[in-house]
């Protein structure tokens, strides 16, 4: 039963899902948390920022667009936020808005449990807002050999040349030991869904594959590298580690694992 | 389940209670309304308020110390808040934030469900925000021989002068027709809990009794003019229908009177 005394969290998107709202009840519920989310859209991201701040909400997952606008806003970028220049979750802690990056942490942190060391070259796909948490992380975990592979010269190469990465417009003839999709290609109900965002043989010569794309859970290039038995980190665990950073920020209490992967299964029941 | 679409509303006051959060929850299930309620308060009223607009929030209830400063915040004052200069109710309709006062409205009404009519003189005890809200309302149906007793000529001799009425520093030899209590005095926990605001001969000599004291629901006013056979509204019917009317502004429905009045018992229970 929600109370004066309930912590409000949300959400910002430009097109709100119901992933989160659902994943961060469920958690309350089964934990016993005096806290509700919901998620919101705005359209004057300023004064919903100072409304979180003057209201006390405790804390906001912020998405797509408002990742990068968002950072004047803040009062103090911690370091996973600062190390890509992007924000994905803000705590308010009586009145002060520290901003974090629960992504670039997801993927740091998915590296090591599935061992994925620097050992080759590691090529990005894509060029947006995951590419770049995904290649800071790398970078920050000793990857020296970084491509950016992106048909977008303009948001490509930038980025490539920021974290000393070499840009690709299309992977060709190389062949890296990690190929992590940030694209949008195999994410449900998008125009790619089928298809793999790279060659067959590109994943044949991999070592691991890091799959970005949280839904469905076995893209087909997931499919593919488990079939060839390569090292798999799905976008699903990335999701989901993600959102648990996320929840342990707001909270100050960490789910399990199975927590976390039931909150996911409730999450992605639409109803 | 709150999901995306789930509509909130919210109270903004200096010391919240959870009489609203209760009452507006209660009627959500029982109506099965997908719509969410929380109690807040604010040191910044001005983003608080740009936060309700940006972030979309459908409804909110203003209370002390907001109700006069939230005027110039918000895009329109409907003639229930302009009657009285002070805003309990603000709905939010597309970034348009329309301001209402239901307390003015919840008089106007239970005047007339209880047949008080303009009979003799009224008197307002009190000058704060209710006994303005009462004094408008009176005023409007037709009393138009009213007195202001509050010792407190600063605030209550320029009220009376608004609304055409007498001041009076207390009651002296008057015997009004109807008594209208807007002082804290019989408020449960208050330091008069117990106490009567006018002399008992007074209560004898009045048709009617109007308690706005809302908790304990029998004041010792409430139960003197109850024994002495006079009609009686009780400041929970003056609680109840302005948040009726509030719920019916957030949320389009108007609950029934049974409906009020178990979420009024329940909003009472705490826990």
């Amino acid at each position: 039963m929600i109370s004066k005394d309930t912590q409000l969290c949300l959400s910002l998107s430009g097109r709100p899902s119901n992933l989160g709202t659902r994943f961060h009840n469920f958690l309350y519920a089964e934990l016993g948390l005096d806290f509700v989310y919901k998620a919101f859209t705005t359209d004057d991201l300023p004064a919903a920022i100072g409304g979180i701040r003057a209201l006390g909400v405790r804390g906001a997952g912020i998405s797509m667009p408002y990742k990068e606008a968002v950072i004047p806003l803040v009062d103090e970028l911690e370091a996973s936020a600062a190390a890509i220049d992007s924000v994905n979750t803000i705590v308010n802690t009586g009145g002060r808005l520290v901003a974090h990056n629960t992504d670039y942490v997801a993927v740091a942190t998915l590296l090591a449990e599935h061992g994925i060391t620097p050992q080759g070259a590691a090529a990005v796909l894509g060029s947006g807002g995951m590419a770049k948490a995904s290649l800071a992380a790398l970078r920050d975990n000793g990857f020296d050999d970084l491509l950016v592979v992106a048909r977008n010269e303009a948001t490509g190469a930038p980025l490539a040349a920021q974290y000393g990465a070499r840009w690709l417009p299309v992977l060709g003839a190389e062949r890296p030991a990690l190929v992590l999709n940030a694209t949008p290609v195999g994410m449900a109900g998008g125009p790619a869904e089928h298809d793999l965002p790279v060659a067959r043989e590109v994943v044949e010569a991999a070592r691991a594959v890091f799959e970005v794309v949280a839904v469905p859970e076995d893209t087909s290039l997931v499919r593919l590298a488990r079939e060839l038995g390569r090292t798999v980190v799905t976008g699903t665990e990335v999701a989901a580690l993600q959102a648990a950073e996320q929840f342990a920020l707001y909270t100050g209490v960490r789910p399990t694992p199975d927590q976390v992967r039931r909150a996911g299964e409730f999450s992605r029941q639409e109803g």
